[in-house]
């Protein structure tokens, strides 16, 4: 079976719900074979994903945070959700400046993927930052409480699966960056 | 900063919207410093993600899909909502069976996750499929045009990040098996 009979054609999408941070939409859509289904897709903007490297590869800068969701703390890599007029690369730095204060001498682009292609329209884009130096204090957000600290590279390797390291799109970034290591050695 | 003065405490929780495969509350907390502010959060059953290892580990069994949420063709580990009533190895063993058509001789927990501890409620569970055999035609779900594939674990390792390797978790769970083939050799 080709591409061309697993595709879906949009026919209608409609608003269902609307909070601030994403809405959800009915989708109506043409199967290959001709039938009307609904989907329901939650519509939000873009993320992204920063991968701190500190000492060469031994360790990164990770963040700290309660997280309401699935009410836990959670260390994770810096990240959140691309500003309006704003490329993926400045979310990148002004995340890693806000949620961990430092700058980054290089931003490399790692990949892109989508958060949950079931249900989420949006994209999350992953960036390795190198030649880390710290810029000042955190910048978090007014319902952020959130600390920042270095964290080998061995133990968050280990560590995901487990908590705190719980955040999926953590092992999602550390993914591209044992890719990346493998491939240089 | 202890973990502790990262800590909210929720005071209230209230249904927004319902759909049928998620719902969306908003939920009062406390903050660290007693501040009062509301939060919304998406509620949805757990997941599983299943990576079934063929030839030693030489390839994967994918399944590849139309996806609503990115509308793209998408090439991802089998997976999906854990029912009611079933364990997550349960639901990984149907998955497993539904999307590619095969049973595993073993089925070995590789680690928990949150999909989005930001906004979302629920786990995702991973799991290693090892013994593979075929047992049948595929069962997707009457909205599911589904194939699955053979294909190496150099090209998925190679391709995660681009089209059509876009899915978030299928990155996160290949961190793992990436992570537990480092410990073997």
């Amino acid at each position: 079976m080709g591409d061309d009979q697993l595709k879906w054609t949009e026919l209608d999408r409609r608003t269902l719900f609307d909070a601030r941070i994403f809405s959800v939409t009915n989708r109506v859509c043409l199967s290959p074979e001709g039938r009307r289904e609904p989907f329901t897709v939650i519509e939000t903007n873009d993320w992204v994903v920063v991968v701190p490297v500190l000492d060469g590869g031994e360790a990164f800068f990770m963040v700290r945070q309660w997280r309401h969701g699935s009410r836990e703390i959670s260390v994770e890599f810096p990240g959140g959700v691309i500003e309006a007029r704003e490329s993926p690369l400045e979310g990148a730095a002004r995340e890693l400046r806000e949620e961990t204060g430092c700058v980054a001498g290089k931003l490399t682009k790692l990949g892109v993927m989508s958060p949950n292609p079931a249900i989420m329209s949006n994209r999350v884009h992953f960036f390795l930052a190198e030649d880390i130096t710290v810029a000042g204090d955190l910048q978090p957000d007014k319902d952020e409480f959130i600390t920042a600290e270095r964290i080998s590279a061995a133990e968050v390797t280990r560590g995901v699966g487990s908590p705190p390291y719980i955040h999926a799109l953590t092992a999602t970034a550390l993914c591209f960056y044992m890719r990346l290591n493998r491939q240089k050695v």
